[in-house]
């Protein structure tokens, strides 16, 4: 396999199951050419009625044959009960190779690990979370993996790179037309945003519901116009593991410690002082605390965001309807605050990856989001992060909106200085999910590292008693504690590849050497 | 010029202007191939800043050149300034041979006259509406004027016939990112629908407001995602001219009798008081009566629509709020109680062309409009319905929704018998603009007569007492009244087609002979 270096010096094959690979070049500096595809052209004499009533019916239907290309949403999270019910049925009928594009899977959808080892289905293209990323990692896919970003995987999709030939929506309310939302119903999830550019580029698309009303449902989150079947199936998922009842800011003083440290960055660089300040963070109990934190700030001040970007959740909510906040932008809904949330208040926005983190549109929000709070599994000297491998080179984690997300103005990382015995800030991470020159700040619980390159942001912070050392050595002080990593024992063999927004590769994952590491 | 008969008998050229013309076959006969057309691939990084503050700054910066396509929509009516102010600068640039493509054109864009004179523009693909039809009737265009409905102006992007090169989008408010909407500012003219197409396909798509707001706008009806630019100017048109203070009902004894027979017409139908009940009715005197009428019976009956489609009106806004219909589905606010009721009431829903016209859709929703009310310049005995040309052979109106909206369970044409020494039910209409299999019922005020190919129809009404009589017996009574009429007075040269929604020439127009029409 012939490998080239990219821009920050990774490895990747020259070409990849007979494609080639565009090679990272940094951040703007790659300039895609052509047009985007379009879906067949439709004639709407065809689709004067639409709903069927099992999943069997529309099977019958539709256009299948092996070594196609099935799509799914994650809005249903561990709760989604669609993508094994496809799954089954694909093998039922004894079709092969089947190559699945989910937006995510969850734990719940391990049975796909048979299903590949069987033949059913070839490969996943998409996030390799949990069992099907254990099996990604020891070769069992036949295919390279490709591992997108949330708004990467919508520009995969309209740009013509990842084709999809039927996609299964999950809609918690649809109506007879195939208009459907998230909002209502048993199975509410939210929005519906991961599911556009499927609803809008697959050849096939099946609106799957278990909350069937007549025309018009309103919110449309998928557009009737776009779908060709809309199917009635008892339940899509799991109420309880679609949504939690509500989220939970942490207590861990570690953790609270960081997240407080966090929120004092964003103060003391003066952006909560100034105009269109907004910011995003997720929904995990550290982010959560980090909210409230700068929610005390922004009341002391007595100032209010232009917008914050969610991940909605009671928290997110309670900022809203404080007035702290004009806007929520929401990608998916964490609680059920954040559900009732946006289907009541007008001011709570459903956005999708188009509007949010696609990077080749004319502009998507995500560079105006002022201040960005994420987590990583390892980040290094080069402020280049990791969230895909472990640093034993297991491939557990889908990039998520990360990338994306990593694009506002101030992005911080927020993690502990070390893992049990692992340092998360290392010399040289193990796989690059983002450059170093889009993130601009590591908190740790000892101490907070800002990118040298980032001077303004250096300038901004000149008055903060904040604990700002270098990234060196904070590194340094991590080893002291844990001792210095064992190396990853890998292959040679890639058996992922980790697409940069912009569609070229900024690393390559290669095989875990199980004899070595069983050694 | 080889000319050929399609499905309805009219003759059409084989070709216009070197390309082949597709004949209209019947309903539902045709089926397109190929896909949908893309837009450029943008990269995010080329529109960190799309603010400019005039015409000629973005002017500056855009691709220009003669023989382009220039698109503009017409929700600011006759009170829109943008598109003479763009062609002014174009012509002062000495651009020509432009090739206009707005969704409607008013009598305020009379300049486009002498540009199309002078050269600058070479002509207008779109509606011919007032004096730019009189241009094209004469042969003044450079081009075979094309017509399409608003749903099939949307077809014609979206597949690739109508490629735009630059869409200037007026829009009342804009933010920042190039978001934007009509419902707010000093220019509120409702929805923004007309230009969606636009902003999705074209190669350049330019925001034009009076109300330029910060980053996020909401709703966005257009999306920022799609905008090359953001230009702020000092008044996007005149308040007073874009929409009216409110629109009335007719007072007209003959109109109202038109009207009332239409509404009992429905009502007879027992459709009101089905499942699933909406109508549709534009905003003139006389539907709006009808629209009064219907809602009187609905209550009476204690009865609700499931939707009404707008263009809204105070008229339907009533119903709203009153609950004689659950949502309004709007596609043009027509009076500012139509604005404010669509700006502020979560049940009044802007639309578009997509979702509501498009016939090369998965299913738009006018076929799912129970009950469709409509005027026209002619029909025949055929019931084959005119609405571009007089019967002197002028071609001085677009098709609008017409042909859409034709697409309803029960379409009704109300007209009066005549008009002064003109007989409306005529034996051959002079230019079909939808065919017969898609109207219903005539409602005159001398009688209604019912397609006899709708038996169901004539079923639903077998005991209303109704005047139902034969079409043949309305063309006598208007022949006898008026005498026979006189033929048109046009030459063999196309100078428009006609198109159906599905992209198909139902017809062709021709010139008019100015010789024989002064003898």
């Amino acid at each position: 396999m012939k490998m080239i270096k990219n821009a920050i010096g990774r490895e990747i094959p020259e070409k990849s199951d007979g494609r080639a690979n565009i090679h990272f070049k940094g951040i703007g500096k790659y300039h895609p050419e052509g047009r985007k595809i379009g879906p067949p052209i439709p004639s709407g004499n065809d689709f004067a009625n639409k709903v069927l009533r099992d999943l069997d019916d529309v099977l019958d239907k539709l256009n299948l044959f092996n070594g196609m290309t099935i799509s799914f949403h994650h809005h249903l999270r561990n709760g989604d009960y669609l993508v094994n019910l496809v799954l089954e049925k694909f093998d039922q009928r004894r079709l092969k190779n089947i190559i699945i594009a989910p937006s995510a899977l969850f734990p719940v959808h391990e049975p796909i690990v048979e299903l590949i080892k069987k033949g059913t289905v070839s490969h996943v293209i998409g996030s390799m979370n949990g069992p099907v990323g254990r099996l990604c990692s020891t070769g069992g896919m036949n295919k390279t993996a490709i591992l997108r970003s949330h708004g990467g995987r919508y520009r995969a999709i309209q740009d013509g790179d990842l084709k999809i030939d039927a996609a299964f929506i999950a809609t918690p309310t649809a109506d007879v037309h195939g208009n459907a939302n998230g909002v209502q119903g048993p199975s509410a999830c939210g929005p519906l945003g991961f599911a556009l550019a499927d609803s809008l580029y697959a050849d096939q698309v099946i609106v799957v519901t278990d909350n069937l009303v007549p025309f018009p449902t309103w919110p449309w989150s998928i557009e009737g116009g776009n779908v060709d079947y809309v199917v009635l199936i008892d339940k899509l998922g799991d109420p309880e593991k679609i949504v939690s009842g509500t989220t939970k800011v942490t207590t861990d003083p570690d953790r609270l410690k960081i997240a407080s440290m966090a929120a004092r960055l964003v103060r003391d660089s003066g952006l909560i002082d100034e105009p269109e300040f907004s910011f995003q963070a997720g929904a995990g109990g550290m982010s959560l605390a980090f909210i409230q934190y700068v929610a005390e700030y922004m009341k002391d001040k007595k100032v209010f965001a232009d917008f914050v970007r969610g991940g909605s959740t009671q928290v997110l909510v309670d900022m809203l309807e404080s007035g702290l906040t004009k806007f929520i932008l929401d990608g998916q809904s964490f609680d059920l605050a954040g559900i009732r949330s946006l289907r009541d208040n007008w001011n709570h926005i459903e956005t999708n990856p188009f509007v949010s983190y696609n990077y080749h549109t004319k502009g998507c929000f995500a560079p105006r989001v002022k201040a960005s709070v994420l987590g990583a599994t390892e980040i290094d000297l080069n402020f280049n992060v990791n969230v895909n491998t472990h640093s034993d080179g297991w491939l557990l984690h889908g990039i998520g909106g990360f990338q994306d997300a990593a694009d506002a103005y101030l992005t911080i990382i927020t993690a502990p200085l070390y893992r049990k015995t692992n340092p998360i800030v290392v010399e040289r991470v193990h796989t690059v999910t983002a450059p170093g020159e889009t993130i601009d700040v590591l908190v740790t619980d000892h101490g907070i590292a800002v990118n040298p390159d980032r001077e303004d942001l250096l300038d901004r912070l000149k008055d903060s008693d904040l604990p700002i050392v270098s990234i060196e050595e904070l590194h340094q002080k991590a080893i002291d504690i844990t001792g210095k990593p064992e190396p990853a024992r890998n292959k040679d063999n890639v058996i992922a590849l980790i697409e940069w927004r912009d569609g070229t590769v900024i690393d390559a994952v290669r095989e875990i050497d199980l004899d070595k590491l069983n050694n």
